[in-house]
């Protein structure tokens, strides 16, 4: 890992100070960390600098601050809603979209979403955190995504949809549809809704909902890809 | 899983015959497969179709085929030079680079890949083997990419690299460089051999080989990816 995330309200003056047990432990066993490094570090929707690990006991970990005005990187301008994949997906995937820029999720249900995935203990609001914090961290960014659990697929499509797709493209990935996912979007192109559909794909329900909200479908091909891959390639592709 | 890979020594006449015990079991356990269901099958760099499972017990799988006409997704034009990952982290990059259309990989030693990672029973060739084929029965492809193991850096880039770059664009990709991934090539620009770093990326020395074989550096954003993410990544981006 290579930044060192923490909840804004660790900064006491020129200090940051962690004393939330998991934290502790995710200091010591992810990041290694020991007295005497300096560390990239930043604070979670704040700034991003470098700090000296001063003590790490049990109890807590104090920092010095040596800078924190290290520029965060550009978001990508996507909203992913994903039909909500298994757990062990979800957790790669949530890394993976955090680690490349989005900062929009949905997670959606639909018709081949299976309903036990909904009862996973990953939804809950600090596994999924934990899981963006991951990616936040691999790839040196402090601005926590959103995640919004939809499920149920019509009153998402027909009642939030249409404002998402107000002021942004809707794309939905689907194989056998006619174009191609777009290479390498234009910086000034509005930013995009991109549906990424669960593994066996969107029914044709789903799709003609897609294309009644105006939204435009794009395939990567003949070769079917699992989803957590789909996902990197599809916003690699785009942006 | 979309596709029964079988090996190609499988088919005697119109049926396929399986009796290799790991296979039995990939077919029961991944393919759920069982007596009556007609099935995608390939055989491995051969031809690809359907057949229907007439039987299925502890000894043998015996398949009819009903048709082996389907056509081949095209493979990418690329080789691969990948520092060499940790186990499960090659694991998944095994998969995904089949799943992709890469048909040769070079697994490479450099100064920052553990030299643990080389003792491994991920290497054998059965395992890397059993990765590549979920990769292919993923996308539905029949050929196998081949898997190149070089465990010294400098004998490879100065012996073996430039006879892979005599018909080929050379590409490196490294955080920091001024270009940044090209996004998709035209159909008829040459093959690329494109070499990805390990965690913590090439060291300085390893970055002046690659320019002096002619190979141009290209980066991915400030964003660093997690090895795995950045296969798939320049992999899209690419093609």
């Amino acid at each position: 890992m290579n930044l060192v995330l923490l909840p804004a309200s660790s900064q006491i003056g020129a200090q940051l100070t962690v004393t939330d047990p998991r934290r502790l432990k995710h200091l010591k066993e992810v990041h290694k960390a020991a007295p005497g490094h300096s560390l990239s570090v930043g604070l979670e929707n704040g700034p991003m600098g470098r700090a000296r690990l001063d003590a790490l006991d049990d109890e807590s970990a104090i920092f010095t601050i040596e800078h924190l005005d290290t520029p965060i990187p550009a978001p990508l301008p996507v909203h992913v809603v994903l039909a909500l994949p298994r757990p062990r997906m979800l957790a790669r995937s949530l890394e993976n979209m955090a680690a490349l820029g989005v900062k929009q999720i949905t997670l959606l249900h639909t018709r081949r979403v299976e309903k036990s995935y909904w009862q996973s203990p990953e939804l809950a609001p600090d596994k999924l955190t934990h899981h963006l914090i991951l990616g936040l961290e691999q790839c040196k960014d402090t601005r926590l995504p959103t995640v919004t659990l939809e499920k149920r697929f019509k009153p998402f499509v027909e009642d939030r949809l249409p404002g998402l797709l107000e002021s942004a493209q809707g794309l939905f990935a689907h194989p056998g549809e006619t174009y191609a996912c777009p290479h390498g979007r234009a910086l000034d192109a509005p930013p995009v809704v991109l549906a990424i559909g669960p593994e066996g794909g969107f029914i044709d329900y789903e799709v003609e909902a897609f294309r009644a909200a105006d939204m435009q479908g794009i395939h990567l091909g003949s070769r079917i890809l699992r989803v957590e891959t789909a996902v990197v390639s599809l916003l690699s592709r785009l942006f």
